[in-house]
């Protein structure tokens, strides 16, 4: 079942590994299924030049496996927390890339210093509270998805920081939450290297790029129609 | 109309991949026509991995496209704007690469501290004043490519920063331009990583590493005749 | 002799390259035989490129050649000394790979700063003793092995850094003494290029990402069975 | 003449490209040829995707193009300078590579603050002093050979860093220059993004690694005979 979609997740997951956004077995993509019953998500443990699309796992919305010889990954309840409270996320992508997981373990978000930024998140990019004790010994992969659920902007929210873990990034498929894991790494390395603090001006943030390239009718000018 | 300008102008894009200077749909490069009636460009938010020639966009100088199905890339009323007003240059290569931008955010010029800027670019590479308000509502890639013109030098004018947003790189042809993004960011790296203050002797500088490859006469002796 | 087991050792010998763990002839990675007679070693001095199954060296446990018309590496008296000292490892992996380097020079320990670091090491990655000169003179190299196993955690030592040189790996294999070298580089560079002082909670640590990797039974969930 | 030497210089020149020693047309190597009376060296100008044997350039110790169409490289001169200074010197490697430049452009050596600059350097990487405005106007190339030559060890000088500009690395072979230009890039990356202040033990230094790669008889012990 689904085996076009498992195609692309499988897909997906590869393009994790250009500019480095995972290393051996870390990270996951996933993809929700177009009348939203599965998602297909990367099995566990499994090196990305193993993956193959028949080794992807269809998940149900109980966060059991309909379909797959293999386990998911140990991060599926996660996946499956934020697809339950996000109707308009349609894939979702997990790295451990090395500069947005800097500002994870920092515990702070990735501020947004200019258009780059801009073209894809509106404002910083946000960190969850940490886990309490209680949180990580029971259930600790459902919390993770509800501490993001707390803070996700469900109209904008393309990309999250989990407090001491990683980031997390969102879309409307697999394809544009790997795009947001791509770019969040880019502006969180910026903004490593360059420790300043001139923050971009409000009107270049919100009147013009990300909405040239999100907004909605005339002010959405960027890319093909 | 002009195929091989084309082919040569997605050359030039696809260089652009090479160290990192670009991600995704960031960046794009254009060259004009001999006759400088036209300049083709990238098209408007395609990915690297699907540019082909054909896709290029032929555009005219009151903006219009002459030829191609796509819409070509959104920032071409500022390279429009700049081929306007500087007839020297043939070529523009506008790219995202990491540690150009970190300046541009900063607001800050990459200044010269060794031979490898002094090969390429004669001082430092200059920053744009921020747009105003209003110049981001209306026309705000023109006026980019306004900020540009007010400081960029039209003899030895090789590269700017654009407040808040990124570096452009301008040659005699799409091939120079793209070479010249190339040394920007590889000097802005340096500048960066190095945190230092001692620039590079003038005469260093002016007398023999500009002039060596972009001087007159007897001056260039580098490279083949 | 152990003819598989050479072709397994030259492989992992040449995922050192992968993210520039070693450049040129740095670095070497070893594995034991399963009846722990012999393990089988890079040679010394040959470049990755050159490495074939065939030029792999075996070593008997008095670290006399078994077969093999090359010398063995020169750091081969450190590689004996673990495996003397240490029943469960089975494979060494030692690079010098520049960010768990600069730790090792700084005669620092790798601090755990989040669940990438968890997931593979138990607290910090520890840093030896400085040997004595007189170490130096006589036996460098098994006295490397011998500051390795005064501080090394029988249990859940996966890494160490020997002060002023550079990072070892251990593993059950040379396969995962090799994924462990890769993730020790990923955790230190995060630590160096982020300069931050929150270490990670101890229940995400130990209860959570360490054990859900290594742990017993019902604790170890991630991967497949 | 000398085709086969040609072959090797070229294939050396091309290894700059490698851990990004070189962009564009930076950078140039040079051998000796046996007899020492011509050396072969990149021409002018050329990107290295275009480098091909029979475009090396054959120069004599006068300096003049013995073979060639090509014009040789504008550093040719200083190449001259240090073979006819140096008779222990086969092969020059001169990159801008971008961490061992920071060090040259802060006009500071490279300290030697492990065992993997001691394998190949002797104490630290030295720096030249500045040129005089005289000595850039007038034969500059030539005056940057003799500036070299005025700190350069005659035994164990393998590199050193030209003030304002880059690294030269020396061997007895292009082969050899070009490792060590490797290796010259490295400890100057660790040494920069390391910010430490704990040289090498002299022991280490002195006693182990280097003469373990460079030493007379049984103090050479690392790779094969």
């Amino acid at each position: 079942m689904l085996e076009e979609l498992k195609k692309k997740v499988c897909e997906e997951n590869l393009r994790l590994l250009e500019g480095g956004l995972v290393i051996l077995t870390e990270g996951n993509v996933s993809e929700m299924s177009p009348d939203r019953k599965y998602f297909v998500i990367k099995p566990s443990g499994v090196e990305y030049g193993d993956l193959t699309p028949d080794k992807m796992v269809v998940v149900d919305l109980r966060g059991e496996v309909a379909e797959g010889s293999l386990k998911p990954s140990s991060d599926t309840p996660t996946h499956l927390e934020i697809y339950r409270q996000f109707p308009k996320i349609g894939g979702i992508a997990h790295t451990h890339s090395p500069f947005a997981t800097i500002f994870a373990q920092m515990k702070k978000p990735i501020p947004c210093y200019g258009t780059t930024h801009a073209d894809a998140f509106m404002n910083e990019v946000p960190v969850t509270r940490s886990l309490t004790e209680e949180e990580i010994f029971v259930d600790y992969e459902i919390n993770t998805g509800k501490v993001i659920a707390e803070i996700l902007d469900p109209e904008n929210g393309r990309g999250i920081l989990v407090a001491g873990h990683g980031p997390f990034a969102f879309g409307e498929s697999a394809k544009y939450a790997v795009q947001y894991a791509h770019i969040m790494e880019k502006v969180a390395m910026m903004a490593i290297l360059g420790k300043y603090d001139h923050p971009i001006q409000d009107a270049l943030l919100k009147y013009r790029h990300f909405h040239r390239k999100h907004g909605k009718g005339e002010h959405k000018y960027y890319g093909q129609n």
